[in-house]
């Protein structure tokens, strides 16, 4: 059965204004789909009531649960985000901290959070600057819930130093960086996709937590401050 | 055959001086060896004259060619490293500007980089606070150069907010926490090397390219004052 | 006439909620207050509607200019936060994407946007791990917009690596490194502050404007791709 | 007397060699002196052995020293870097590790570190993307220090997403964007720097950290394993 993919698209921007970000990803989308065959799924976390908070569900009318859902459903998340000041969108940052809730919801026979043997990748765009940022900040957060990144797995479009058109006045989708490293990444998470398809990741959780818990101690008491007095002038690592 | 897993130490202090960063690689090599029987190697990339640059071989005196023969001899490349100021050292930095050269030696046949089908993974400490954005630099730069991030390949101690003792007199060792990642990270680059070593990525990174160029231009004109003007005042993605 | 201090929470928790970035702004006021003489005004982010977007005002429902009137009426801004998978919270990035809206608020004779002229610092708390990442991404935006950062402006608390108790539990308000930078902080903003208000910048940004204008070219022409080919096996900087 | 500049230039090129990073120093160097009469001072690390480490001298052979005498001979310093995969290069890494130093130098009446009451700045050249970080980092690393940065304190050039040329080859010179950074940072750290030439920072960081302890614990017992367990499920700040 065809791989799921789901681009996540975290623009300020409602539904149906343009968005560069949402341009790039359907580019993206284009290769995945004409190429792979793969079936792909869109999500503007804006057009979304996504309260703050850390847990899947912040009660009345948090509309997290819904988006929660397709993401577990997929086999390939891309989160997609504009650059703001060489950060990822507040409602990237947003994205993660929910995500924070699938801690909690490890499976019960093998600890495994949900988004384990699933592929990450991330779409990027900005007038300028800041993909180099953005790009390991959803690489790692999607490492950290349980996906997989493989090599190349980051797309993005910036322009020069300063403001400027962003993608799609500055006709971006005829960049050949951004065009090799769409290519790269749609190539490389399609085959761990499959690959973790057929070969689910088999680390016990609950069993690491276990051995951990056995050769570690309860508590700790340490003298902070005379520590940093006898370590001072002292290299530290 | 057994994997073979590279410590790629990045600490400022040469051997035989005492290590936190090697103490914790070590408690992780004796998960790697003991429990999964993989073979652990270790470089302090301060006992090499690894001169600046972003070429394999900078020339007469430059020792990094031996570290990085070692690099593509593994299959799993751990890069652990102190925190200063809150950044990766002096020394996993210059190891990632070497690395850079090893986008020129691409496979003749698919273009491939020589880091691509290992697995990277992340050892950090420090007294304190950095180690996040740490393990998302060595992430983002392994996977660049061609590794795959299983989830949870990032392992790190550090203690509360500002100076005070290190891993080794903190007893880091004993510290639940580090031991969950520690045995994290080891189960799942252990599972991805092997998985990467019966199913290699098949992208052919120079069809890639040749895709990519048919659908770039050659060259780009944009008149990013008058763009800038026009775009002012309206959100950018 | 005494200065006037804002904090501004970016705590995902709604008032009356028990913050832990709070409790360590109350203490960090608690000096401004008690060993300055200085008002202390605090501002929790999640109680406003403050919509998506990069302009000051963005339409119906939009309670930002109300943030906005506070953040201008300041002489020091703190921007505090907790810290989520090593960034800032979404909270404070949503700040930021709206102060961006200053940029077009220059003022008519000397173009300075108008947070010229303040103070900016960072309280940051985490049950462990992100705090010199946060401070710096905190200082950096606040410093683009026009505030002056003195030295030592950062204070923050947090725990060893891991889930553990936050600042309250913990108590935080007993760690000598936070009550140290606590100090520093109050002392060196409230110093350069009653300088700024003795002594304001007189960089006038529309001479900047028109002078860069002058050396600068309306439109650049650079073929990208063989550009690229030139310069590959070169190092770059 | 006439403020002096010190441009620290992280560059892995050694002299003659052409910079980038230079020349865009010198650019900025050219409105300091011209247009503000101040005199520039250029130290290219690359041409000295600074050895690895975290106190001002490291014995035998290490050239610090002379640098670390320049740096605290001038009023405003400017850290100079290209961009190695989104990061300052490992110059620059080193120079903080090495000023890292400096904090066991306080002066003996009001413990202030060397670099207090001198004011910072970025200059950053690359390819392409990396410079919010870079820029965020060199600031607050220079904060830290002592340093107090203006608003603007930051000039930087760039070009689009991907290889390319670098600032000379692709005329940066003649960017709107660049020469208008340049010119403010120029202008901001020049005021700056005359206003604490005038006005040194009052505070005693020895009054601070006596202050600090009295409010502080000298030991800190906690059960982490079963504060985790108390708040899981709970929003952590």
């Amino acid at each position: 059965m065809a791989q799921k993919v789901l681009f996540i698209n975290c623009t300020p921007k409602k539904s149906p204004e343009e968005s560069n970000t949402r341009a790039l990803c359907n580019d993206v989308a284009e290769v995945y789909e004409k190429e792979y065959g793969l079936r792909c799924d869109f999500i503007r976390v804006v057009d979304f009531n996504v309260l703050p908070g850390i847990e899947s569900d912040m009660g009345k009318g948090d509309e997290w649960p819904e988006i929660l859902e397709r993401i577990k459903d997929a086999d390939i998340i891309i989160v997609a985000t504009p650059i703001w000041i060489g950060n990822i969108s507040s409602l990237a940052q947003r994205v993660f901290e929910r995500l924070e809730g699938t801690y909690s919801e490890g499976d019960p026979d093998n600890g495994q959070y949900p988004l384990y043997n699933k592929v990450g990748g991330a779409v990027i765009t900005g007038t300028e600057d800041g993909a180099h940022f953005c790009a390991k900040t959803i690489q790692f957060c999607l490492m950290r819930f349980g996906c997989t990144i493989p090599p190349g797995a980051d797309c993005y479009w910036v322009g020069p130093a300063g403001p400027g058109p962003s993608y799609i006045a500055a006709e971006g989708g005829r960049h050949l960086y951004t065009n090799r490293t769409k290519r790269t990444m749609v190539a490389n998470t399609v085959f761990m996709a499959e690959l973790l398809a057929k070969n689910r990741i088999p680390t016990n959780l609950l069993e690491v937590e276990e051995k951990a818990a056995a050769e570690s101690t309860e508590s700790i008491e340490i003298d902070w401050r005379s520590a940093s007095k006898k370590e001072s002038g002292k290299p530290k690592n």
